[in-house]
């Protein structure tokens, strides 16, 4: 990227002998993060009811903030004359800001795709905005956040070959208009791998998108409806064709037994709603599952949600008053709940990393899948 | 009471020489709170969206919680199942309970009273309930609050003199019943004058209760919609009646400037739903009066709401920030909006008590109204 050493740069410290999985380091213009690392998602500026210190209490070592959420409020303009996305936000780590791509596909009305860009009217007022590949650079150049994604066409499942072939090219041109577009030595550029299920599609992405020589790769477009097998049959594919020194992120995925296979198979990164959405309806993450806490079974349970968990909701709080909290629709319920649920994913990644240092993270994922009820070990170890 | 010590005593530390101020110690069985205090509500076992660790870090010293609304749910005996109020809540600082008549009264439908109690129907789901002087008792006994109210009559305003005379000594009977039923050596039970805005009737109500030799005495039926003059000079003919060595807590009042005309008044405690309430709506307090946040002139203020207050918002945020999470809805504004507001009456409390130590409670409660755009100081002052 013009001759500059990256801003932000994977360095592997271990990789496990028997699966794909590694251990590292992401460095970034906001400190290191440990990987493999899970990213909470901040659409509007904010991980919902959260505050920056409770998610740095919590572990968690990244954010994400939406694009097009923050185009259309505030607008990058007021976040950059209140001092950027990390000062707006209040959070001194790193943020990641997704290209705007993806939301304006599903939450934008009549948005009409083109060769250059894509044009939508805001969810919020109806009013008409246009975004293209300069200008998602040019928006997430004015929020500040050290990872940009480049803007990709995410094509919906199912798809014919020839919609996702189209999508792969055009996603290629724009990752390569994105990059000329780069102007901040202080924010790293990520493509999006697309591809649907049609491996020699994914390869195809990959390929491209490496050529770029850019500092992360993504892999869009999976966990959007496909059977959970075809997601991780897809996943090997593309993480087996990522180069070894680039990070690799798999977007929107956030379902414990997911990350952990798809620490197996290599991925680095990921970002999901599910935690704190979750946890806002009432439902936890445990070892054993997930566990619904406005049933009448958690009234009168004096013990936390998991008695091993280090969470505020847990080292405080009985499930039983949990429980009293999402009957009483309290907004305290929401908040202990995602932050439960967030650092479950933090903890599960943190044990995911540790035994890949001590190069026992076989038994790891195997013990954990089967606590959880997931037989997915089975067909991938 | 029965010969004990009682759990809660009130030590009188300063008086101010011009006014009728005073800064004190009020022991409780989990530890002592400085006087003058403002007690935040904490309806529902929570103060709303807050967890108790940000209450303590704001300088919260006693929470308020409303024995109506834990009668209903989740029920007395699944908070004493789940260890009392402060292991249910979290909360190790005291708890004052109120005795559920006001918000039978204000909330439940179909409520009809009698010499023995109040009848009514649940708000929630219609079910029938019953109120007595014993049971207030009985139920507060089982959340294990450090402070419980006697079950008083509270009527509207305006009500005519017999109405409130009735009131009086219905209120006067119930505390005696209270006091008759009042087991834990470990809670203090507080007596509530009542008598609207009848100088006559709250001195009878007072030497009523006076005579209990009850270790605080309450001031209920003020800020209920008559003219801020005569809540005023009603507070002043009630706090001159009341014993000197006993806590004296105006009920239901917030409002900063009301705080301090209270301390003039010689008022050392006080509850309101106010500040987390406006908070909850983008409404917050400023030494030069109140401020909506959700306004458009706020949208690029890159400073604090209060550049001399030291909340979680203020340290961390702009303005700027804090009218975007309301313009968004997002759940972290009311968090942060109500932890300013607490924080302010706090630090206006400890201010006021500096200043009371300090011989200079007038100078300070001049400036603070003045600043406030409040022309109250001409008449008390």
């Amino acid at each position: 990227m013009a001759g500059c050493r990256p801003s932000v740069r994977f360095h592997c410290l271990a990789t496990d002998p028997t699966t794909r999985a590694r251990a590292g380091w992401l460095e970034t213009p906001h400190g290191p993060i440990p990987t493999p690392v899970f990213m909470p998602v901040g659409t509007q500026g904010t991980v919902k009811g959260l505050t920056p210190r409770d998610l740095a209490a919590h572990g968690v070592q990244i954010v994400l903030a939406n694009t097009y959420h923050l185009l259309l409020r505030p607008g990058p303009a007021v976040v950059a004359a209140l001092g950027g996305l990390h000062r707006f936000m209040g959070w001194s780590g790193p943020i990641l800001t997704d290209s705007g791509g993806f939301q304006v596909l599903s939450l934008a009305t009549r948005c009409a795709l083109d060769d250059n860009g894509v044009t939508f009217r805001s969810h919020l007022d109806g009013t008409l905005h246009r975004l293209t590949p300069e200008g998602a650079m040019a928006i997430q150049a004015a929020l500040g956040s050290d990872i940009a994604m480049a803007l990709d066409e995410c094509p919906p499942y199912p798809a014919d070959r020839l919609t996702v072939a189209r999508a792969v090219e055009r996603t290629q041109r724009w990752a390569e208009r994105c990059r000329a577009a780069w102007r901040r030595p202080d924010q790293a550029l990520f493509g999006i791998v697309q591809g649907g299920v049609y491996p020699d599609l994914r390869r195809q992405s990959v390929r491209g998108l490496v050529a770029l020589d850019l500092p992360g790769y993504a892999i869009g477009g999976l966990s959007v409806g496909e059977p959970k097998s075809l997601t991780y049959a897809v996943l090997a594919d593309v993480t087996a064709e990522l180069p070894a020194d680039r990070p690799r992120y798999l977007m929107g995925v956030g379902a414990p037994e997911d990350l952990v296979v798809g620490v197996a198979l290599g991925v680095d990164m990921f970002d999901c709603v599910l935690p704190t959405r979750l946890g806002r309806h009432g439902t936890v993450f445990t070892p054993e599952g997930r566990q619904d806490l406005r049933r009448g079974r958690w009234r009168k349970v004096a013990d936390p949600i998991d008695p091993a968990c280090d969470c505020l909701a847990c080292r405080r709080f009985s499930a039983g008053y949990l429980h009293h909290l999402f009957r009483s629709q309290e907004p305290l319920g929401p908040v202990l709940a995602s932050l439960h649920n967030l650092r479950f994913l933090v903890r599960c990644l943190a044990e995911a990393r540790a035994a890949i240092i001590a190069g026992r993270f076989r038994t790891f994922a195997q013990t954990f899948l089967e606590r959880a009820g997931q037989n997915v070990a089975a067909a991938l170890f």
